[in-house]
């Protein structure tokens, strides 16, 4: 995430006109020597190994949290309290009562927050809300969402700390329906009502020790076994204040799908369908289309109308996973500049949350959770 | 129906081999003239308006039902007693009670008893059962289908019987999802534990005056409003007994979705995807495969050495939706003839109508029903 | 080919309306025992093994001609004259010559002719001819098809009649291109010039014992070996009078392809794409769609709507290979009852000869064929 | 291009590791205003409005030629002799005998010379090299290549300098099959008899202004009209040394085709798909799998396995366009530290170039060009 990050920062002036060009001032990390490379790297100007002192310089105004969710709820209410805007990743933190005070403390400070629910500036996923907005799906019967890995299929991948509640609070549920769920809100609207269903298909792994940088996911090596203490996969079913319903599928489980983020929205005027390993298209079903002249279309979304591809390259050229954090660091540095808020941001974190809970407390006693 | 029935009794000894050859007997219908005009057309020997007399003619081996399924119950009862053979359109019936009855008249008389959840002898859908057995998949963790249509999207299609409860039973929960479990239980195994919700997304719909024949769907025509008292879509979750997750969703408004009879099954070794609207092909992918050369594999299922297949065309040259019945016609008779059960028969039957039955169930408590 | 066509006479007053049905009077055939048991499964009245004795019976109206071009222009001369309709399998025959006798002799004896490039009778085909005809696709710019198969790519394939000279004339550039410039000739319009390069990739085979009926593709063994006579792939380039400009790519030998007939056509208001292994598709991208909502479109060419399909099944439910053989029928029949033409006929077959065999040339001579 | 090269050269050490850091030095053009706009952006130590000042200083090492190809031969002999390394962009130049001459000049002056055919190292093609190298598609029969565009299917797009034979030289045959004939050299072999077919559908457009920087394709305006002296779409068919036939398809008439490069490569044990607008996937058909199991597969090359792709984000994730570009800069600068070659260059270079003007020289003959 590192990487991902300050690639951002570092392009989003190259790509798009900003009045504001963010400075790569200091890089946080624990382990000072592996900190210093990736530091020298990507030009950042000075190293910090502690979070504490860094949030206190006076000549930082950004705080980008990038760290395991166990960590986020402690920084961010620090970096509020000493006026730094928040740029979050995702999952928001632990737990509902952690995400209202998060929200809380940015909201006495007046600090821009935002959630980095990258998909959401995917451009095809912000043609999806365009599209919506305008009404060419009509009024919205069905969300049906899955985000499926395949990454700890194998019984000897290590638990590494995805994989233990202490770090991690929950499974697919935290890491990949946070993900399903803000597109869900973004997209359909609000959730209501919460069934889920976990699994535990593997209880136990080989012990990892953790890798102190890099990919936790390829080096982490196993010595001796622990438990396994979130869940391997979580099914939801919702029904939207709006009465669409919705189904969600998260797992780790699924054999062959490296990073298949998608969905589909079916409304009364048409539908649209998505998948992130095709993230450059989006499907969409017009009803309004002649008689024997309809079926579902993909558009290709590279084309300058789309949104954010003006400033990329030329009708059919594709862009990558990293292009929708250069945009979030756009709209977030135009947020800051002009007084904004941001979406999603601790707000919509708040409302996510809830919603993953519901379905833990839902998994736990096999019955529907009614949201306040 | 009556078209695909006939059309598969005479299909069948042209394509395969068969030591019997079936021969249309008598045709069954309320409507006199459209019933000779049917018959005419496809060649039986005969008309009948009344049902009862039908099933006691000693000249008749096998009885046909393909009505709608409020009359099987009766009809299969009828017909077990006079010692017939059934070939049973889907959904079975109306309820758990009569679906245990019809089975137990069969099993007392013994009748050969086939229901026509068609899907399974779909080439396709046959070689996912091939592989699965085989172990290519390994352990399963995940049942994915999805049954969906759009065929009443429009606020103005009237109220055919197949939205009301007295006839239908249920709506999309019954007609779709009945095939859906029939294709879970036969891929996957049994299922444990229900969780469902429904939706209604048009309340009142013109009247419908019942076509006396053909397609009801296109031929109706409102006079009127009356309450549909039938779901529109249904989702579910499951547990299996294995241990294997599942989620279910059937729905009448997925627009743009014709006949969307679609399921992914994912294990521990491989994962297979399938899709009705392109019902030749089945995407199969290996966990076997060397590193780098991973990938979803669309296998047309039509070389000679596919189920059912060499029968029919040169490799690459489709078949269509009908020709699971032919296939069906070819393994009942051949089940007859060798005094064997054929299956999906009322056996697996009762055990569709319990699940379904249990979602009906848990839609309305939002509570998750355990099978016994 | 007996069981399409034998399939295709019966079937066609069955699903569709006829004033006609067609009787299967006598089959013919040369080898008696296997012609017996062909014609007792199709329900054939009678068998013949001398077609010079059949084309004379008066008892018959029209000839079917399914056998290997080799024989096509014998017969069909011989049935004209004697007042017989002739449905005719592709390709038409060996030469120019002949075709144009084959013409001349119909158009004398006032006989329906009809020449079976079935293709243009499959439903998203037909549809693309619509919507062509509509002028959604404006100017026509590009012609790109190819038909690919890899039924010899086998190197002990033996030497079955399609890789003889003497039978078969050509290979691909008279198998599949025979089908491939029927659909540009009826889609695009007629061919100007013509240049084309062919390959042998494999020069001897072993002998083939010649089965006497069945799948000669998968029957046929070697004993010996002998040389392959005609091409194993043509390519060809073509320019339309229209100025429009076109490709064409026939080959046994694309590993993978088992019957891989596709186009694609692009216009100034739209394109279409085309690919018989998913025959119930047509991809069709409107430059007319607004900025940003423009993509190509997957028509499911299921719907009551599209050609030919009222009269099968409901909307999504797929058809295949044989079914385009029916609509021939549905077709011939009417057009004799009308005493009109029926297309493709003998004239589209001499047009589509002289493209093939200008081809031929230009693969010898490296030149650019200009057509008369 | 200027963007996709400054991105390029400054993100390669941030992703990959380079003993040697490129230093943005200066950057060159003819416009004042915007060359300091654009460098200001990227980063650009100094700029120069004069090339030929530029390849005599002496703290320069690498001249990057991205101007249109009219200019590419003049800079690269005065680089060369220089002895700076080139990074030059596609198409090579304007005919054969520059070719030549640019070649020799490297040679002679000890320079590294690579000309940017980028998609040779998109992962998805290098996999496909790869493939093909471990021998997985046996000996091949077929290449298929098209690259399709629809740029200027309107009427009243401008006459910009790609449309001019005195900058351009030629229209796709130059811009879009240079990029084919590379990778049917790369992937396939050798060529050595060309035909070709060319079209000019609109003959005069409106003048354009050429604009001064950025994205002349959506900024110019015409004012009076003039002659199109290049063609609008070329297809070639040749035949490889190795006997495996070739045909390619290079338009920017293909309606609905943005960036559409695709190819086709089919063997005796497999063949590989590839599609530039899905440039993450390529698709294999191993005839070793075993029957009833064959297929294509679709390879998400974005695991760690997959060239290039352990650099970039976890499997899954999705590169763009502009990543070939970085790796390009990665491994030129390898080259030069190494003192070894790298491919495609100017080599490469003559050789497709030689195929190009024969090309164009059988489409004004209509006859074969046999290559020496």
């Amino acid at each position: 995430m590192g990487k991902a990050h300050s690639n951002a920062w570092k392009k989003a002036p190259e790509f798009f006109e900003m009045s504001t060009r963010p400075v790569l001032n200091v890089a946080c990390g624990r382990h000072e020597t592996s900190l210093k490379e990736f530091a020298d790297k990507w030009g950042w100007e000075e190293t910090e190994t502690d979070w504490k002192k860094m949030v206190k310089r006076p000549d930082i105004d950004i705080i980008d949290i990038a760290v395991p969710q166990n960590l986020h709820y402690e920084i961010a209410l620090a970096a509020a309290k000493e006026g730094k805007h928040i740029f979050c990743e995702k999952p928001m933190c632990m737990n509902l009562t952690q995400a209202k005070e998060m929200l809380k403390a940015c909201e006495e400070n007046k600090v821009t927050h935002y959630l980095n629910h990258n998909y959401r500036r995917n451009p095809a996923v912000a043609l999806a809300k365009q599209m919506i907005d305008e009404g060419l799906l009509g009024n919205l019967f069905h969300w049906r969402g899955a985000y499926q890995q395949d990454w700890i299929v194998n019984a000897d991948f290590p638990l590494t700390w995805q994989l233990k509640k202490e770090i991690a609070q929950a499974g697919p549920q935290w890491d990949l329906n946070s993900h399903s769920v803000d597109l869900a809100h973004y997209l359909v609207g609000d959730i209501q009502t919460v069934s889920c269903l976990t699994a535990n298909f593997i209880k136990e792994r080989p012990l990892a020790e953790e890798a102190t940088s890099g990919n936790l996911k390829a080096e982490a090596k196993g010595t001796g076994k622990g438990a396994v203490t979130v869940e391997d996969a979580a099914l939801m079913m919702v029904r939207f204040k709006s009465g669409a319903i919705g189904s969600f599928e998260a797992t780790r489980f699924a054999t062959g799908r490296r990073n298949h983020n998608t969905f589909e929205i079916y409304g009364s005027r048409g539908s649209l369908l998505f998948d992130q390993e095709r993230m450059n298209e989006l499907q969409f079903y017009s009803h309004d289309d002649p008689e024997g002249r309809q079926g579902f279309k993909t558009i290709l979304a590279t084309d300058p109308s789309h949104p954010f591809m003006k400033n990329w390259w030329p009708s059919g050229h594709n862009i990558g996973y990293e292009h929708s954090f250069v945009h979030a660091v756009v709209d977030f540095i135009k947020a800051i500049e002009e007084g904004k808020t941001i979406a999603p941001n601790f707000e919509d974190g708040v409302k996510i949350i809830k919603v993953l809970e519901a379905g833990i407390k839902s998994a736990e006693t096999g019955q529907m959770v009614v949201l306040e």
